[in-house]
């Protein structure tokens, strides 16, 4: 076996999932996860923790759900019984074609998700972990060579977690003290309040509430935001190509937004609810293992030295007692990413914590 | 896809499983199996089926259960719940390795086994039906081509199940009405006792109470057991290879054993316990698409023109109301083939229904 796919493992189960004897283990396996998949039923096995081992295939997923014409039954009791009753439940995600189920009509899709919404939330009740194994797939996604796109993956996954989560810390204080950001990058210059919200220090483990593997951002839910952002990194957004969006917001609204590529999917966003005009999301990227732009939001939005924002809804765990019916809500949560060029700043109150893209304790 | 897997799919789905809208179907998948459960899983939406599908690996399972060195936890509750509120669990044999769990402790494998046995109780209590999707393991176990083997599982399983199972059920009618079967071939001649038993006519179905695809058999629980038989198809039997079995009977029992390899293996089961030296089962193969000998007891034992018996345990299907006492009980049930050749009869009461390897009805 790889070095590096059982220290993979190793993470997933001890920093991210916490796993400890006992424990009833859902372990879901996507089409070319089955090297992660043993790697983690063997640091399962060593933890003595049980273990039920779902195929997540993305075509078992489309045959089903094209076939299906009539109603879905809602959340069938027995798969319901699995997930209520398990402590974690571990996604591996990595497929054999990214586009695996582009002729799922994507009424029927939505049809099934919303008749397996109990599930859902007993699966996200649990203490979740996605993460994802490097399969060509991702790497053709990514633009890479499976070889290069294998090291990329580990290098964002394979970090010292407890040090970065020491450093994440700092900037969530800094957060959690101050009452606006302002964000400074040529054309864009934006600023929101933060004024009563928690930032969240993700750092891949449920122990900081955090459920992705790799992640490494501090976010908060922003206010009040006003000015022109844009956002430059490319994106896959509904299947459609986006590049160089530009959002000019009043007020805590967008008030004016233009794309240089994928315009009409912004507009499409930006149509879906009320709060899809208003941002649910500040996000700080950083996980220097991940160097570049993938197309892959898990690992693009945690990039070192970029910040991403969120149109549409917030999450519950940004708000405060008291404040918790401020929490921004929309059918959408779509994030856009810019990376903090030469002559960047970040500023907390006035101060900065970030400068060219290097935090201010990076030196 | 293969429209032969199209059909293997089908014929699982409508004539074995049985499935109608609203059940609540597991399906487990084996490493080589994905194409047969893309297309079962299209069968079930169709049908309206609910779907959990689960990654039954080899490799995973060997992983867990090598590394797990305390005792297993019985019958972890959310696995019990996900196959008790079952209606049917679809198992799809056919890995890429047959061999993949050599390396599991004996005494480890049997301790998990142990501890899930509410589970599989839970599993056989459903509609549960096993078949096999073709690999190039399966084929290589066979000592045949990927194509030819490909041909081979199709001839087997893509049968008129219908028209098999009502001559099937000529067989069992006159098993039935009898009370003492002879088999007569070369060197062999065995009488065997079945007074007070019912035949199962093993159609591939739930509705037969079968539950292999493919099956094809008509089996009995035999008593009384004289004379002497040899077994001339090869076998794997605990990863030992056995030929040419010769076992001498008196009043049931065995009393004298030979072969020509794997002695030791008969030996190992005859020792067992005291049902290990009786027979548990006669069976007679029907199924015509199984013209060779594969190396899979699935396939092996309901080959056209053999019969077979087994060594240990009877089936309770077998033993009517007021015989259930009489049923032979033993933690082994292992089965000895033989071809029915040239100059061979098999009667009932002394009327022949079989006579070189041909059915009377078959002419």
């Amino acid at each position: 076996m790889d070095e590096r796919v059982r220290e993979h493992a190793e993470t997933l189960v001890d920093w991210s999932a916490r796993i400890e004897a006992g424990d009833d283990v859902v372990l879901r396996v996507s089409e070319g996860a089955h090297d992660l998949a043993v790697a983690v039923a063997e640091q399962l096995g060593e933890r003595g923790a049980n273990l039920t081992t779902i195929y997540d295939s993305a075509e078992v997923g489309r045959a089903y759900t094209r076939a299906h014409d009539g109603d879905f039954d809602a959340d069938p009791e027995y798969q319901l019984a699995l997930y209520e009753g398990a402590d974690s439940v571990l996604s591996l995600g990595g497929g054999r074609n990214t586009t695996a189920g582009a002729d799922v009509p994507s009424d029927r899709r939505q049809a099934l998700a919303s008749a397996r919404e109990r599930i859902r939330e007993a699966r996200l009740a649990t203490d979740w972990v996605s993460t994802v194994h490097p399969t060509r797939s991702l790497a053709q996604q990514a633009g890479m060579s499976y070889e290069a796109y294998q090291e990329f993956v580990y290098d964002a996954v394979l970090r010292d977690w407890e040090s970065l989560a020491d450093e994440m810390g700092r900037l969530k204080d800094r957060l959690d003290a101050g009452s606006e950001v302002r964000v400074v990058d040529g054309e864009t210059d934006l600023t929101l309040s933060i004024e009563n919200r928690i930032a969240v220090n993700s750092a891949a483990s449920v122990a900081y509430d955090s459920h992705n593997l790799p992640s490494g951002e501090v976010f908060t839910a922003p206010a009040g935001v006003e000015g022109t952002v844009t956002f430059d990194v490319p994106m896959t957004i509904r299947d459609r190509r986006v590049r160089d969006v530009r959002l000019a917001f009043e007020g805590g609204e967008v008030v004016d937004f233009a794309a240089e590529q994928g315009e009409s999917v912004i507009a499409e966003v930006l149509e879906t609810d009320a709060g899809a005009k208003r941002l649910g999301e500040l996000g700080i990227g950083m996980n220097r293992g991940i160097d570049r732009v993938t197309d892959n939001i898990l690992f693009d939005e945690k990039m070192g030295g970029t910040v991403h924002m969120a149109l549409g809804r917030a999450y519950g765990s940004n708000f405060p007692e008291g404040h918790v019916d401020e929490q921004n809500e929309s059918a959408v949560h779509v994030d856009l990413i810019r990376w903090m060029d030469e002559g960047s700043r970040l500023e907390i109150d006035g101060e900065p914590v970030q400068e060219d893209g290097r935090f201010t304790w990076e030196g």
